[in-house]
């Protein structure tokens, strides 16, 4: 049965879908094909795309297409893609016509100054010199908040940007519990002298590409749906479905790119998943950051940092790196690429401490949102709650505050689910195995087919139908929980846990 | 002095610019980079990115603004940026806003479904699978030419798409000369053994794409503004300006692809050298699809198969492809490289056999128009003017009418624009040599910069802000004129000529 007013809102949407596909391509060429030369007509092309882009959307017919549709949408079962697509797009809509487009052209605007600020700062390790821009990225992140009402605390507006729904305080206490475990774990852990010295060393980059590519291979997308290039910061770009990028950054003095390449892996592979007929709409991509980031952490930490993907994989490496690793065995390989060891820089943190770096993070976000803290202070605030944390004293801004962008383009509320995907990666990690009980053995096999489509059929294919705590509850049972996290964190590092 | 209208119409050129160079983007991430799986996704993409910019570009705003601008114009140099943005806008417009929507929705749809036509036909070798779209798509053709009026010839129509003011009559006339002097010299051609046995075997592709980017950096492109990519049928792609993207095709067997690359490198350098401060409106790009050709043939035959350029650069040929070329002389690679020899594939034939190639699908074309043979008599009658224009039996359809991918995708009008390359580009030739004597002591050395900063400042400067042939005849004092080209053939070939 068709609807007219429905069908007339589905081919508004697919058009902002196919610009919006367009402009993840654009992108992503900006960051891995683009000669450097064309930055400037590309700063004009993506301005004036996104500018397009959302201009169709907050447009006065979207807003009456929607109006004009509620009553056919009452007979729509709920977990239907038509009943979702309006959903999801009422709630877009909502969202947007309330940021007037002077403030959303600005904060575009701010962004691209900061990001280049946030560079020469980080360059610089001058903290003074992203200090103007972040005082206006805040500046306009509050009167972006001003936009709405009905929240409980001003931050929420602000994550719900990256995790619908989510409340400042579900996190907070979700992360007191993680501190609470983790604060201890951290300080009882001991100085011995670490045996990982054959991870650092020469390993050829061509070397390195066949390894990644294989482990591609190995955990498995649809032929012809992807590509993996290099670039400096790895992502996973285009416009998913069976159009998908993933990048990754090679250093010929150790692995990390292999590392990186399975964690991209797992934000590619809930991309390729969505399923076709919702690609050219709104619900046709991943639900949030943060059960995004709880696919990547799985596929790099809970598989990859895994016991039986080694048992399987390990010889296949040794093979590769013959003159790093030819002499070290299994458990000493395993236990180097998992030592917990609290250092300074966020993206090259061990799985356990990693959570410390971003619940410093969450909470200096909301003292800087809530004015209790002054943007000045915020570098020495930075280094004192480093030492409190992690123990970890910070040399220089470059190495401390300034060492991720996210602030510079504005984005404040962001970092909370990287640890929100942590936690999430172990919930739907027990299901699975409940599920697939003989998943280990699969994996020493070589065999992660049955990984993969499970989190195909239950979770990516809801693709972004449902706020992520909906998803998450219908595929495990429960809203977000730390305690299957902790749990693992305990069994995996208990040698270390007090 | 600004003038608030122009502003405007500026503002509302350099966003369709903008939105155009993403196509361009895309366009080349489709033949190069994309995921074969990514089509149908792509198809979409692209379809609405084009419905956009042609829909901004129609609008009777655009329409509003010219008219008011009308009076400024006046006042303006001719020669001024901002007198040739109006005058082409105007152009374009006046053509653009004759043809209904439908019509032009429609002849994108139907190329579409002619390439593949095309495709499935060629494979099959068999022009009854592409006869329906090729009925389809001329019908189509004739239905835009109803939509002008003022035309000497129905043909015009659809010559001035690619070769904007050009006259079918005045094309006819300089092929006519062509075909006078290149027929009775086909026919006295030899039948000689060729000495070219050395051109076949074994060239690996690393060592090629090594040679490529040596003669690119040779040539010479501004540094951090181009790419150099594999790809099946070459060609340049990108926004140009400081973003151009050239692609060619190696194969393994022989090394077409560097001179595929030479002739790629004249489109690129057109294209680079379009002045920064056009880039984002309709005059900034090159002039016609026949004054680029004049460009590609330029540095692929008259540099590229030229002696003082094989002086300076066969030794590195030789050094690079050692077993190949290692006991081959300079004069018998230099006579291998410019054998003229008739052929059945255009885009492999000599540059002297070229143009007949060119010469029979102008005229078939104008007898598809004008009615004078039937669609499904094309085979036949192309089969019988090879016979009559190159002495070559066709054995095939595949080898023969649908050897190219042209008319499936509806571009009728288009071939003739390849031999008015050739033909001006030789008239720029004797052009730049007048005026840089020493030229061939300059490639001797290697210097390529003279002829590159002279087409840069005379030709490339000027990018579309007149009509082509206004541009030739700004360079070189004269309108297009076939003389120098069968002189230069003469001098060149002349020990085959009668």
């Amino acid at each position: 049965m068709e609807n007219k007013t429905l069908e007339q809102l589905k081919s508004r949407l697919a058009e902002i879908a196919d610009l919006s596909q367009v402009a993840s391509i654009v992108g992503w060429d900006q960051q891995v094909m683009m000669p450097q030369g064309g930055a400037a007509l590309r700063a004009n092309q993506r301005a004036t795309l996104t500018r397009h882009v959302h201009e169709l959307f907050i447009a006065p017919e979207t807003g009456r297409l929607l109006e004009e549709v509620r009553s056919y949408e009452d007979s729509l079962d709920p977990d239907s893609d038509d009943a979702a697509v309006i959903r999801v797009t009422r709630r877009d809509y909502e969202k947007a016509v309330r940021v007037p487009s002077k403030l959303h052209a600005e904060i575009s605007r701010v962004a691209s100054e900061g990001i280049q600020a946030w560079a020469k700062a980080k360059e610089e390790s001058n903290f003074s010199v992203l200090l103007p821009a972040l005082e206006r990225a805040i500046e306009l992140r509050q009167q972006y908040i001003d936009c709405f009402d009905g929240f409980d605390e001003r931050y929420d507006v602000l994550l719900d940007d990256f995790e619908p729904e989510m409340k400042t305080a579900e996190v907070r206490s979700v992360f007191q519990r993680l501190k609470d475990e983790l604060l201890p774990f951290v300080r009882a852990l001991g100085d011995e002298e670490p045996d990982d010295a054959f991870l650092t060393g020469h390993f050829p980059v061509e070397r390195q590409q066949a390894v990644c590519h294989e482990v591609l291979n190995l955990f498995g997308l649809r032929p012809e749906t992807w590509r993996l290039d290099h670039t400096r910061h790895p992502f996973v770009g285009g416009p998913g479905g069976d159009d998908v990028r993933i990048t990754t950054h090679y250093d010929e003095a150790d692995i990390d790119a292999l590392f990186s390449t399975m964690h991209e892996y797992g934000h590619a592979l809930y991309e390729n998943h969505i399923p076709a007929q919702l690609m050219r709409g709104p619900t046709g991509t991943g639900a949030s950051l943060g059960l995004h980031e709880s696919q990547s952490r799985m596929w790099e930490n809970l598989v990859g940092r895994g016991r039986p993907f080694w048992t399987f994989f390990y010889p296949r490496l040794q093979e590769t790196f013959p003159e790093q690793l030819g002499d070290v065995e299994l458990v000493r390989f395993f236990r180097a690429v998992n030592r917990v060891h609290p250092s300074l820089i966020r993206i090259r943190a061990d799985e356990v401490t990693y959570n410390m770096h971003i619940i410093l993070r969450f909470e200096l976000e909301q003292d800087l949102i809530e004015g209790r803290i002054e943007l000045s202070d915020l570098p020495e605030e930075w280094n004192r709650r480093m030492d409190e944390y992690l123990g970890v004293e910070v040399p220089d801004d470059a190495r401390g505050v300034l060492q991720d962008m996210h602030w510079g383009a504005g984005h404040i509320g962001y970092f909370s689910t990287y640890s929100l995907g942590n936690v999430m990666s172990v919930q739907l990690w027990e299901q699975v195995r409940e599920d697939v009980p003989d998943l280990d053995e699969r994996f020493e096999r070589g065999d992660f087919a049955a990984l993969r489509e499970w989190l195909g059929e239950r979770l990516h294919s809801l693709a972004r139908k449902h706020p992520p705590q909906e998803i998450l509850e219908r595929v495990t049972g429960s809203r977000i929980d730390p305690e299957p996290y902790l749990r693992y964190l305990r069994e995996k590092h208990g040698a270390h846990a007090v």
